[in-house]
This record gives structure tokens, sequence and C-alpha cells, in this order.
């Protein structure tokens, strides 16, 4: 049976795109880093389109490496800090939620969650935490840590991190505000609550000092895929962002995260899957084609060999392009997607060169991608979607905004005619449009004879 | 010889004023403290009338009492994040400035490096950080702290808190963007360096992963009074924030801190010194005086008593506001100011009641206030200035917007009648408003042969 919602859309942010090389389109405002213009823009293109949100891709750190490719490569070198640029494009819009990304290994409860408590009332209930316990050393680095804390630690603290959050986000009743000027009573005492909170990484007495935010609180994303991350999304995550490279890998890995969910009192429809997907579309499949061409054509050599060996965990610095790869660099076990090295030691052992191979990486490190026609990639989404492998996409755009656009421009309308996405905002949050129900506040419930839901 | 600077001016932010009875004002928006609307009219009206910048206060947690009273009393209760609110704000306004107090004992360096350089960019170089250690035990409980860590503890971590975010502002050199598309060259890795702070509270690795902001730096601010706290102003800030009650103290206390920078390096011009200064003004005495009057009769007796009980470190629920004030919870020695404690007390002792008492502090707990009429409020700012006690003054707005519209049209024409405050902004960013030189960069100065300036 065919299903009765719609697709939710995100637009994913890197700052010039997803792509590497994609600062260097000519369509890029290459001051997007530090200018708010270029990302205005993207927030204002996904706007209009009625996307849902706008999802800040973030890192506590710079990259670590190789200077010359580090020095063609901006993404992780230069960029906003995604609280102050979601504060900023809030204001600036009307309807698009944003997403941003903050590290529960780095930051204290307290600040965060008075910080998108702040955002959520400056955005009149657009405002989403993606919750990260983040990855690479190089973010360790930065806070008095040798390297990234193991990852047993950080979930154990990201999971007592988002309970402290949620506490907090509780502590004014949502009706608590009397407002009264005649009687000088501006809160109801008896609806605001201390924490005191006690648990192994915090204590945190409360109460937050902020009142109950237009969400009843923000929207909470997650994206993680080890054990410790599906169970904490299924506990707390109403976005789960995964990253799978088929239909049927992510429609099992929906349908186990959602599956966790009754046991937290949780309906699966509060949380919607939305697998990232790079998409390269043109009016042909050749100049879909071509687009992903021009983008790898201008992948410098430099940030190729450091990709390519950040990904096998191989130096390939001074290896020359038109040589073969150097079969002794290459471990016997991969750090990262296993499917990808499979398909890399494939490649490799037909003897390509490192300059054949790096070309081979930059379009499958596309991830879940895919290039064509309009049609083929709603065929594509909508294909995923009646699986129930996806309840939407964050759209991985190669470039921004020149994919952005193309997407909107040409795969949108094709949606629309499908009935698979929405013609006009059906709220005014981001959780309204989201469809996700409103948060039960834990005093609230409890007043009125009910449980207080266990978050 | 007459000055030939002028005064600076800015808005001190609690959201509905600085009188705990604000709220009541009729002018006041009760919504104000969750909706951005009322301060971007503070903000708008702060702008049209030039002033160099908008200070939002800031504790990271509500205050802890008597309920009945903080339920009437909102400030601390209820307010943005600010840095988020300034982030907001600053893309909604064009030249005015904008000063966020975040504590360095409850915040991660890199975190706050980012925010603030990621705001000066947004905003244009109009970003300036408020560096507070924080004070009252009920911000401590919110990050796992007994109460209030010690004061020296909190200013050896505030102090080197501000060197790596300082090392961190430096990482990229100002020139070390190159953004040529055609060379795929983003930014010259020479000028992008590594921090590597080890200290005793802190190791951070860096670099910053943002550029350098258009101000070189934020602007920093500072309001300690203690001796550490005025080797820290001394040291790092540009704007230093004072109470002192009087002329002469004040310029003690700004010749005090001036006193100290040469052997940072640093020039006096590059430090503004800018008291708190509650200003109630009407056309006639009579008329300042009656805003005051209505304040007072609007402060409920809780909050009164509240207050009072804060300031005195004595318990004073249950006493009857027509009874005296009962002596044996009178303490020996003051917790703040020791003038206002001789006041109340040799006012406790003429055998006034509660209810009295409460409305005499109320009166004084203005600070350092003066209620009159434009003439005399010119009179006063320009006496502090010509004798080099004020560089200029943070407007403590009784009741926002309404004292600021006063101050704007009654106060703002005679100063710039008698050429002591600018009719245009002379700059862009704040720092050129300020008059402030730009910073130095350690290591563009260590590269272009000089000496890279200590911060
Ligand atoms: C699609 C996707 C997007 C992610 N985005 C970020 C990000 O922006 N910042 C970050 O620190 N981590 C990001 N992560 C990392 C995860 O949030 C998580 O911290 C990491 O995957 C380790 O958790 P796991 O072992 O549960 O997967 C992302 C992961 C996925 C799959
Ligand atoms: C005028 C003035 C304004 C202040 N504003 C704040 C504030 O907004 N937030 C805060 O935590 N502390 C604030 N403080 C406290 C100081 O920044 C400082 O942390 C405290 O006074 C203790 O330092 P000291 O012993 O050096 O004075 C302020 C102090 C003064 C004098």
């Amino acid at each position: 049976m065919a299903r009765t919602d719609t697709l939710k859309l995100g637009t994913f942010v890197y700052t010039f795109g997803f792509n590497p090389a994609a600062w260097r389109h000519p369509d890029a405002d290459v001051q997007g880093a530090n200018k708010i213009d270029h990302l205005l823009n993207v927030a204002k293109i996904s706007e209009a389109a009625k996307f849902d949100f706008m999802f800040l891709a973030d890192s506590p750190a710079a990259a670590i490496g190789d200077a010359d490719a580090l020095a063609r490569s901006p993404t992780k070198m230069n960029r906003f800090e995604p609280l102050s640029l979601i504060s900023a494009l809030s204001v600036l819009t009307e309807k698009l939620g944003f997403v941003a990304t903050a590290s529960t290994s780095y930051y204290e409860p307290y600040n965060i969650a008075r910080l998108f408590a702040s955002i959520d009332h400056l955005s009149g209930g657009r405002a989403c935490w993606n919750v990260v316990t983040s990855d690479h050393d190089e973010t360790g680095y930065n806070y008095g840590f040798e390297g990234l804390p193991p990852h047993a630690e950080r979930y154990e603290r990201g999971s007592e991190f988002v309970d402290v959050v949620f506490g907090l986000w509780d502590s004014f009743e949502p009706d608590a505000l009397v407002l009264d000027k005649a009687k000088g009573l501006y809160h109801d005492k008896d609806k605001l609550h201390t924490l005191n909170h006690k648990g192994k990484h915090f204590q945190v007495r409360g109460p937050l000092n902020i009142a109950a935010s237009p969400q009843g609180r923000p929207v909470i994303a997650q994206a993680g895929g080890s054990e410790a991350g599906m169970e904490l999304a299924a506990r707390t995550a109403e976005i789960v962002f995964s990253l799978a490279s088929n239909l049927e890998r992510n429609k099992a890995f929906a349908d186990n995260i959602k599956s966790r969910m009754a046991k937290y009192g949780r309906s699966t429809n509060d949380l919607k899957l939305m697998p990232g997907l790079v998409v390269n579309v043109g009016e042909t499949k050749a100049e879909a084609q071509a687009k992903v061409d021009f983008l790898i054509d201008n992948l410098h050599p430099d940030v190729g060999r450091w990709m390519l060996g950040e990904f096998l965990e191989a130096d390939l610095s001074g290896v020359a392009l038109d040589q073969p790869f150097p079969l002794e660099r290459l471990p016997t076990e991969p750090k990262g997607s296993k499917a990808m090295f499979e398909w890399l030691r494939d490649f490799i052992m037909e003897g390509h060169t490192v300059g054949e191979l790096i070309r081979f990486y930059a379009e499958k490190s596309t991830g879940n991608g895919i290039t064509g026609t309009p049609t083929e990639i709603a065929d594509f989404m909508e294909e995923w979607f009646q699986a129930g492998a996806a309840d939407g996409f964050i759209l991985m755009l190669p470039t921004l905004p020149a994919s952005l656009n193309d997407f909107v421009k040409l795969v949108l309308p094709e949606l629309r005619r499908r009935g698979l996405f929405r013609e006009e905002y059906e709220g005014k949050t981001l959780r309204e449009n989201l469809g996700l129900s409103m948060p039960v506040n834990r005093y609230a419930a409890a007043r009125n004879g009910g449980i207080a839901k266990e978050t």
C-alpha cells in the first residue's frame, strides 16, 4: 500500500557543497565561508522550495594532515560556527528549519540546553540539535584529550548529556509564564522546576534560565550507526541521518532503529529516517555525468591523494600519479566503509595507477549517490520511500548553490507531480512540518495525573 | 585642557531594563525575554542614536532563593542566551556593536574562540566578548561545582583561557586566504598556524577552523574590580565596565587600571573605561523623580525583601513590612558594597521599618545613578569625562525601551550640542567606532621582522 505521508527533505551543508572541489565551481561564492550571503542564499533557495531544513554538519577542529592538500580543501579549515550561524539565518527566514551539529564530547549540557532553547525562541520553533559524539582525533586535541576519547566513553557521556539537556528543557512547564503586570506576577513558581541531576559525568542543578521553547523542545537529530548510536537514536532522536549505500541496507537500518523505539514508549512516527543522498542531476544522463566529471577534474591531485590516504590509512605522499599503487602500503583491514575498501582493493589489484585510483575513489566517495535524469532520481527516491528505507532525504549536493538549484528546478517538480512532496509548508515550526508530536513536559504530565514520559 | 575625543556610549541590557520592576512598566513588552522584537527594538533605537554598542549581561543560571520573589522578578529567570541573541541581532542591524558576556569558568576556550570569531564575521566586525569569571554559587551548581569556584582559581583559569582564545584567533594570519579558484589554492599553508598550547588548565592544539575576523579579533570587555580582575583588564581588555559610585573613586580606578597597561606594551588609548550609569531623566527634576517613584511603587514587597536580604545576607522572609528591622539578623560585615552597607545600617539604626528600608534600598541600589534634567545629566557626564573618570558610559536604563527613548530624546541632543557625542558613526566596525587599534597577529608580526606582541 502506498504511503500517505510525503517525503521530508533537507539541504546538507558543507560551505561550498559536499564535493571537496566545490569551491572551484564557477557559481561558488568564494567568500562563502565567512560572509553570510552565500549560506543565506542556500537557505532562501531551500525555503522557497519548501524544504524541511538546512543541516549544518560540524566538527570543532580543523583537519590535520598534508598541509598542501588542506590548503586546497577548505571544508573543515574555515567555516562558520554552526550555532551562531543558524541564529543569524533563522531570523532572516520564516519557515525553514535549521539543524546544527554540536558535540556532547566537548560542550557542557547547560550551555547547549540554553543555546538551542534560545535559538528555538529566536526562530519561532525551527531549531534542531544534531547530537554527535564526534569523530577524528583532531577534535580531541582541542579539548585537552590525547585524541578522540574512546567510543564507549563518548556514548556514555553523550547519553547522559542528552538526558540532562532534556531535563533542563523541561524546567519551565509550557504554561509557566503568567506575565501579569497588574498583579506583578511573572511566572508561576509551581511550574518552574529544579533538575538536581547527579550522574557519572554531570552534576547539574538547574533550572534552565529560559522558558519552554515553541517546539516544546528543539527537535533532535542523530547520525550514529553503532549499537550505542542506534540505541541513543531510538531513545531520543526525531531525525536520523543515515549513510547506507543501498536500499536493502538502509531499510534494515531503518527497521532496526525503529524496532527499538517501543521500549522507550515512542511511536515510529516520531522518528524520520533520512539517508544522505548525493544527487547529480542533468536534463540528460550525459549532462549529469559531465557535472560529476567537472568536479573530479577540478579535484587537485594533492587533495585526492590526501583523501584516499585518509580513507585507506595509507601515506601516499610522494607517490607519483602515473605509478601503480604501492601494495605494501595497503592495510589489511578498512577503517571506514568495508564495501568501499573492497571496491578499491579490487581496482588496485587490476593494476591501475594512483591517478586512476583517485578518480575512481572521488566518484565513489560521493557515497550513496545517484547521477541521472530527473525521472531516474525521482524513481530512486520514490522507491526508497515506498519501501520504507527512507522517510525523506538529506541532500548532499555536490556544489552549493548550483546543484541545489538543479535539484529544485529539475527534480522537485517531478516529485510534486507524483504527490511525493509538499506544495506549501503544513505548519509554522519544524516539528509541525516534520509531522512530529509535541514532547510531553515531565512535570506537566505528572501534574495532569498522567505518567511523566521517561526520556 | 579639554579632551578632543568624544564619549562612547553603550546600552546595558537586562531584558526589561535595569530596575527589577521594569517589566511592569506600561511600555514594557512582556514577551520580550523570548521574542526578539523587543530587544531588536532596543538595538534599533541604540543604532539610530549612534551608540557604540548594546551590552548583554549574563549569568548561566537562574537565581536561587525565595520562590515567591523570583516569580515576580524575571531578569535572571528567563532570558535569551546572549551569543545566539547577538548573532541574530547583528544581522538585523548595520553599525551597532554587540557585547555578549560569557564566562571563562564554564566554557571551553575552543568553543568561545569559534563562537566569537564566527559572530565577528556574521556582523561584519561588530562583536565583543565580555570576559567574566562569574559570580554567585548558583552558577557553579550547573557545572558540577559545589557553588562558585574560588576567586583565585577562577582568575587563574580565566587568564589562561583568554590567552588560548587570543592564540586561536591568531591561527589564520589576516591575509592567509588566497581564494584562487583557477590554481585551486584556497589558503596559504604558511599563514595558518597550530597553537599547541599546553597550560595548567588547558591543552589546545588548534588551529581554529575559521579565518581571521574583520576586527582582527573581537573586542574584549571586562568588568572585574579585584586585583586579579584589574590585571587581566590591563593586559587584555579594551572596554572596562566599572561601577564605582563617585567621580573620585572612578577616576582612581581608571588611573589604576591604565597605569598597569604599559608593562604589557599597551597604549592607554586602547582601553575605554566606561562606568555603568543609571539614568532617570525628565524635562523637570520632579518628572524624573516621578519615574523613579513609579518603579519603586511597583517593586513588590516580596522582591524588595528578597533583594535586601540577598544584599545583607539576612533572611527577611516572614518579617512584616511595618516592623522595624530585626537587628539580630544584620551581619557585621558586608558581602557587597561597603558604602551601601553603611548607608543601610545607619538608616536601620534610625528605627525605620522594613518597608521603608526596602524603599530606601531600591532607590540607592540603582547604584551609580543620577536622576534629573537633561542639563544635569549632561553636566554629570561631561564632568566625569573631562576629569578622566570615564571615556564613556554604559547606560543602565531602568526600563527598556522607555528610559532609553527618554535618554535619546532628552540627553543626547544636549551632549551633541556640547560636541561630546558623535553625529555619525566614524567607522564600520565596533573597533573603529571605539577608536581602538587593530590587534597585531603574532605570526604576521614575526614574519614582518617585528616582534610578536605578547598578549
Ligand atoms: C551521515 C552522517 C553525518 C554525520 N555528521 C557528523 C557531523 O557533522 N559532525 C560530527 O562530529 N560527526 C558526524 N557524524 C558522526 C556521528 O555522528 C558519530 O559521532 C560517529 O559516526 C560515531 O558514532 P557511531 O560509531 O555510532 O557511528 C556523522 C555520521 C553520519 C553517518
Ligand atoms: C559593572 C559590572 C558588570 C558585570 N556584569 C557581569 C555579568 O554580566 N555577568 C557576570 O557573570 N559577571 C558580571 N560581573 C562580575 C565580574 O565580571 C566579575 O566576575 C566579578 O566582579 C568578580 O570579579 P572581581 O572580583 O574581579 O570583581 C560584572 C561586574 C561589574 C562590576
